[in-house]
């Protein structure tokens, strides 16, 4: 069966690719044309239905919400009340990264549910698999990994993280340097803690032709985990995370040569005078591959208000050039998300994409600004409530404080600087 | 009686000097000098005793947040509540932006409990006294401007905010170009309609001596206002706002000849690729003058969460050399803010203010990220959360999620990648 990729490739475009371009506004041949060049992805398994989206360069910012229980909290329908409320709250895709309970039955419930491309990092499961069987984590075998994967792709997931770069050679920088906060990502603490024991090289490095068989087969869009990302400012852009980049490059270019469709993450906690250059740097060492963000954080102090941590260094990314937000949520650092946590990340999360996309030149981006500014100006708060980010926030927000004149509100309420500020009224 | 700026030029170090130094950690000379060139002001009234603050180059970058009645939201106690929580979540100066009730009761109020610098907007005053004599806001008399100007300063207020650079020739700038959202600025707006009105220019433009003399005598920081600020991303950096900038920094210039400690304010909506841009020409045609930014939101489609798109704009803003930034609370464009708005509003601004500070080299920013990394990495969490930007809100997320074992959280629990990321770790 063919890819999006290998259709591309062959300069058909699929049904994919033309809702794509109808969403983004572009023509079905340039859709095709940017898959063909791995410059966009649509993460779509091929025995999975939903409305695709698009993600990469030239199209709207999109941003992606993490679900998922953990070993304290494991209830599978509050993961189901999450996915609804990412979804209502506007995110494009979501990854299921549960690591409690029944961890394949929540997956599956997951990918019935979602309207949306569903991601997963498989190696979570085979992980927490070993850990049940009271085993260590370094006693995975590696056809652990590629089981997990291959039931992961039949199952219908649309993206997996995937950690190839973590090799030994990259591991063995980020020593040579030294950390403060060493390996903060789960899938890159466990491979390198495999490795260690085993002796052995990262299996899904050494024998990444077989990973991208399985992917190919059922067109699960490969996202190459960045498993050195710094975990404080002070690990930022240091020579393992840049190793990390530059073999993801290399592996990059290897999937899409098998016509397979691939994604890079990136970091990561960053002082914001960094970012730009980290995306530039992606963007060249991996020739335009999607470049998928976690953050960046900009500081380390703010545990609780790390949504707005990341809407500050995820605009800055995406204006550089990144394409897929992930959703950090208030509770980074503290606790599994909530619900309402989620709901609260995908909305600053959006708020960074759109501000970005306002730069980038999206299509309609700073047309939906400029409706609101009008929205202002003739004082239609249906429409500007209409018109915001999060409609029923808004609307909540000003039914709560009602002012005498309905037009203004209660902030500057008769003084309302719209009353006087006309710069076209005569005396 | 000499200003802070006078004391400076005659080479003297005052008691204010010698405290800012000690909470920056630079040298009293260091901060005299910087006070004598302009680049830092300490606004602090002659007649008002509290805990001086620094604001200007080299410093750590400072947050403001306005509190104040509309003419629907009045009560002054709750501007108290306002005030104890701003202080409380670390705002390091507030402005009584009143325009409701009695207005100068609610000043004195807020005067004598403020720990922190008070600034406020003398024109409200003068323009709300209008319209309660249901007089035309144009009726206001020239000298009305000045007798409440001289009113503050009698009183004690540390900095006002004037919109001097609001002038026939720039206004005329603006309706050559247009604008979507004319004039946002309630003093601008005020202002150029009087103009409009009365077919005369500017009182504190053409009268600006006259403002230099009341300033001084009460060592009153001028806040050159820009009454010309964008009020969507459409507007952003168009002729008329640039124009206003070039008169402030004339009229800064002038104040500091008269001994005088000015900061000019700045926008505003702003698409986040023209805020470096903004920074860097207002400091150039400003001579370094302390910059007092209100955002820039980088987006005009979030209401009910603009202190995030203020925190992106306010990090950018700052790393490129803001000094200031006013605190936009999850309230504006919607209603007068709450107790909560003002506390959620200065915790994403002190966010936005650390993030730039990490980048601009503020002594001590970087050291504070790096103690949370330690206290991650040893699983300390009452270091965590002391260290944290709002220790009771980190605080009340991680009781509300107990995980099984203590030393991680809920998030990943048995996978905590600090539990298994250790590079330094051996077999």
């Amino acid at each position: 069966m063919p890819t999006q990729l290998t259709a591309a490739m062959g300069k058909k475009i699929t049904p994919e690719m033309e809702i794509v371009a109808r969403d983004e506004g572009l023509a079905p041949e340039d859709v095709r044309r940017l898959v063909e060049e791995g410059a966009v992805v649509i993460p779509h398994n091929n025995g999975r239905s939903f409305r695709p989206v698009g993600i990469g360069k030239g199209l709207r910012t999109k941003t992606n919400a993490n679900l998922g229980t953990s070993s304290d909290e494991l209830s599978p329908e509050n993961e189901l009340l999450k996915l609804e409320a990412a979804v209502e709250a506007g995110a494009d895709a979501i990854m299921d990264l549960s690591t409690g309970g029944d961890i394949s039955a929540i997956r599956r419930g997951i990918l019935k549910n979602a309207p949306v491309p569903v991601g997963t990092v498989p190696i979570y499961q085979a992980a927490c698999e070993n850990l049940a069987l009271e085993k260590r984590l370094e006693d995975i075998s590696a056809e652990d990994f590629f089981s997990v994967i291959e039931q992961h792709g039949k199952e219908g997931v649309d993206f997996i993280t995937v950690h190839c770069g973590v090799t030994r050679e990259v591991v063995k920088r980020v020593e040579n340097e030294g950390r403060l906060l060493d390996i903060v990502s789960r899938g890159g603490a466990i491979l390198s803690k495999w490795m260690r024991y085993s002796g052995m090289e990262n299996p899904l490095y050494e024998r990444y032709d077989r990973l991208l068989e399985l992917a190919r087969e059922y067109d699960m869009t490969l996202s190459l985990g960045d498993g050195l990302r710094p975990g404080c400012l002070a690990d930022a852009t240091d020579r393992g995370q840049v190793q990390e980049t530059i073999v993801l490059g290399e592996l990059a270019q290897r999937a899409r040569k098998a016509g397979v469709q691939v994604m890079i993450e990136g970091p990561g906690h960053m002082p914001l005078d960094q970012i730009e250059a980290n995306v530039t740097l992606m963007k060249r060492l991996t020739h335009d591959t999607p470049f998928y963000v976690l953050g960046p954080l900009v500081t380390d102090i703010a545990p609780g208000y790390d949504h707005i941590t990341a809407a500050i260094g995820g605009a800055i990314a995406a204006r550089a050039g990144a394409d897929f937000l992930c959703v950090v949520t208030p509770a980074e650092h503290l606790r599994l998300p909530t619900v309402a946590d989620i709901r609260e990340g995908v909305i600053a999360a959006r708020i960074a994409a759109h501000a970005a996309d306002v730069c980038k030149g999206v299509k309609g981006a700073a047309e939906r600004d400029n409706l609101m500014a009008r929205a202002r100006k003739s004082f239609d708060w249906n429409l500007q409530i209409k018109n915001s980010i999060y409609p029923p926030h808004a609307a909540e927000v000003r039914a709560s404080s009602k002012p005498n004149d309905e037009s203004v509100c209660t902030m500057c309420s008769a003084l309302c600087a719209y009353k006087h500020g006309s710069v076209g009224e005569k005396a």
